[in-house]
């Protein structure tokens, strides 16, 4: 079945809202906050997250710069599939490096594809270190730890930023939910 | 949103049916048979196709035994993805390990996961030959040909077989509609 067929059935447009953005700088909360509340407004919503991935899709994967590249061109893959059924697609990934993001900006062109950086420093992520991760990093016990050891590249030109630095968790979501909406279109 | 959360969305179960075989045995037309006729009466169906994802997310692999193995694993965690937004997953795929197809079937339990054999004589496939791999894989144009120089388990205990050598396409399609349907709940 076509994709247009399930965005009508659907009742609205797919598209992937790529979240890139440090460890730490909130971009599987701000997913999984995006989700819940497009769920409750009747989107069907898919989150691809790059932790998650590395447990299963992803577990052969290590954090070298191949491995990097890997890790996102399964993840683009994947969200293509459910794009093609007329999914919001969320996907809260590290993806460091500008070149490659780039190439997935133009696989699905800007209809179909925004980039969202996550914007928070450096410093405010280590502080924060949810995960224990930056510690680790910073004693050597885990290796190429982006910000740390491994680049990490701003974006560019991405299509909207989110500064958790300056915004709430709330705000944050609603400034997300607020920006997928207005490139949603009720079919 | 928990799985149950998405079937009762959709109106029914999620579940997985993997369809090995030889190939050019009807794998992939019964899946998009089953598919048209599945999504025709409402039911949220998909289809993870290993040509498909060879071109895709799995054009990384080649065909040796390893190779193979990582193919299965990667359509297997992409129908669980689908599995838990609640889709009807139809996995087309030669799958010629019996002891691979087991681990599967055990990943996912018997209420969502079934097994179905798409029965063909290597002979009849070699007539068939849809896509010339044959008559390549005999000139040795192509190397570990699954059923030429690469072997293919039968399924021991499938939950269904599907004669395609008995049987015509149109009713070859109808039994396997008429078994998913048998499997799925409304919800």
């Amino acid at each position: 079945m076509q994709r247009t067929s399930w965005e009508k059935w659907n009742g609205h447009n797919g598209s992937i809202f790529w979240l890139t953005g440090l460890s730490g700088s909130g971009k599987t909360t701000l997913a999984c906050g995006a989700e819940s509340e497009l769920l409750r407004r009747g989107v069907r919503c898919v989150i691809i997250d790059g932790d998650r991935l590395r447990q299963g899709l992803n577990r052969d994967l290590g954090f070298t710069e191949e491995a990097r590249l890997e890790n996102m061109r399964r993840a683009m893959e994947i969200a293509d599939m459910f794009l093609e059924k007329g999914f919001v697609v969320l996907v809260p990934m590290i993806s460091p490096y500008e070149s490659y993001r780039k190439q997935i900006k133009q696989r699905f062109g800007p209809e179909d594809f925004a980039e969202v950086y996550v914007k928070c420093s450096l410093e405010e992520c280590e502080q924060r270190d949810p995960k224990g991760l930056y510690r680790k990093a910073r004693a050597g016990e885990i290796k190429d730890f982006t910000g740390i050891d491994s680049p990490y590249e701003t974006p560019i030109q991405p299509n909207m930023i989110i500064d958790t630095e300056k915004y709430g968790e709330a705000d944050a979501i609603n400034a997300l939910v607020a920006y997928i909406e207005s490139r949603l279109n009720n079919i």
